[in-house]
């Protein structure tokens, strides 16, 4: 139906390239990524906007409840969709039912943004989490891993399009790429991922990865711990923060990741040598 | 005083470094960037969480109080300092007091992450912002712009230390760099520069120019309207919506800036031939 398309990923924009060489510019046609506010709706109440690159919306949407913690499956969703709407807010809105036991006053929610993960943790005692440590065997090898970037940007046509997206993956012990998702936001990227995971019935994912092309921080180890990835490695550098919940948590930390090296920061028997 | 020492912004951390043709690995020191929560209490009511790394913790606040619309200017601050703490919260609290007309209910606060730009806003309509497009006389040679962000990294030693962190710059005219500032999030690099330059006096910035070393999504556009910049330069992609609000605001957004190309998305005016 018309009112549920959301916008593209991607859009045409007027650009004056200035190279070397070229005293005057020359105007020309780029795309850039997309970039909107999506409303979520309790009750029909606004009650948080993420900025997101539209697409994926509903997964993004299930899967930043569940790393909040504000959900714990999917049966606490009654209903989850884009509502009819005109003008700024078409495409831009999903309304959310929760299970009754699960109500959320509006007052207590989050506030989002693009790279939103402590949102609704309004005191520093509150940042503990209340997860166990990750029990795996998930065990996968330095080559392995060592292809997955270049792997992932294969699969991340928005990212080739515009330059201006991060990109996530889930993946498989031998490397399979299970699901890719992009957004202007990393964070966002990685929700998609697993609102999109919760509907297949694959969390826990306790036998998959998780790559993310840009750093770490204590956000990512967090959606991580919720979702249950035992291994986590990023393009990236890890922050501090992100490091001490990966050992304390048990999640195997990799950051730097790169054909021909990479650190491991955390758990570093669930990587073996090839 | 002891209470007020803040965390270092590097940290030292334990790595399994796997490079090609080591087959076992090798265990040794690197430092990474240091992320830990700043808890922003006001009239000693924690209220928002920032993610952020270390240091320059005032003017992380002021900024964003600031770039949030929840301050005019510095008058509105009555008092913001670190006050004593232990444990986790030593170095990582900040209390604030702002004017009686300033009170914010702590219901209405937003909640922060390393990257929350909308916080606050809780509605798409929320999102339109109220200042006036900027007019400034302000004009960049091309060459200057180029060679900005070499030497924005020049001035980054904790990016230099940990490649974990990203970087903003405040610049003149003729290249000079006014001052830089480092966090893992990006938004609060801004924020810091903004802090600082309002305690410089020199808000609105409509003589400067703001660099920054990722992308530039919505909320960064948002900042440099609300710190009266006129040319915004990135090392990274914009978005569509950061594209938008340039235009409709008056800001010249640059993009892929380096050193022999750019691309220029907006009032490209102010931009200068060799």
């Amino acid at each position: 139906m018309d009112h549920e398309a959301p916008a593209a990923p991607v859009r045409d924009a007027h650009v004056l390239a200035l190279r070397d060489g070229e005293p005057r510019g020359r105007a020309r046609s780029e795309r850039v990524a997309s970039e909107a506010p999506l409303e979520i709706r309790f009750g029909g109440a606004a009650s948080t906007v993420l900025m997101r690159t539209p697409g994926d919306d509903e997964e993004l949407v299930r899967g930043f409840l569940f790393n909040e913690g504000l959900i714990g499956d999917l049966a606490d969703i009654v209903s989850l969709a884009h509502p009819p709407a005109t003008g700024d807010e078409r495409g831009n809105v999903i309304d959310v039912e929760l299970a009754p036991s699960k109500f959320v006053p509006v007052k207590r929610l989050f506030y989002g943004s693009s790279s939103c993960g402590v949102c609704g943790k309004n005191s520093i005692a509150d940042l503990a989490i209340r997860a166990e440590p990750l029990v795996s065997r998930l065990a996968v090898r330095r080559s392995v891993l060592s292809a997955l970037p270049n792997r992932m940007l294969g699969a991340q046509a928005t990212y080739r399009a515009t330059g201006g997206v991060h990109g996530s993956a889930l993946f498989a012990p031998d490397g399979g790429l299970v699901a890719v998702r992009e957004d202007v936001g990393r964070h966002n990227a990685v929700d998609k991922l697993v609102g999109w995971a919760l509907a297949q019935g694959l969390v826990p994912l306790s036998d998959r990865g998780l790559l993310v092309s840009g750093r770490v921080g204590y956000e990512i180890v967090q959606k991580a711990i919720a979702a249950g990835v035992p291994v986590l490695a990023a393009v990236g550098a890890p922050s501090s923060l992100a490091l001490d919940l990966a050992v304390r948590f048990g999640i195997t930390l990799v950051g730097f990741l790169r054909p021909d090296a990479m650190n491991v920061y955390s758990h570093p028997d669930r990587i073996q040598d090839d």
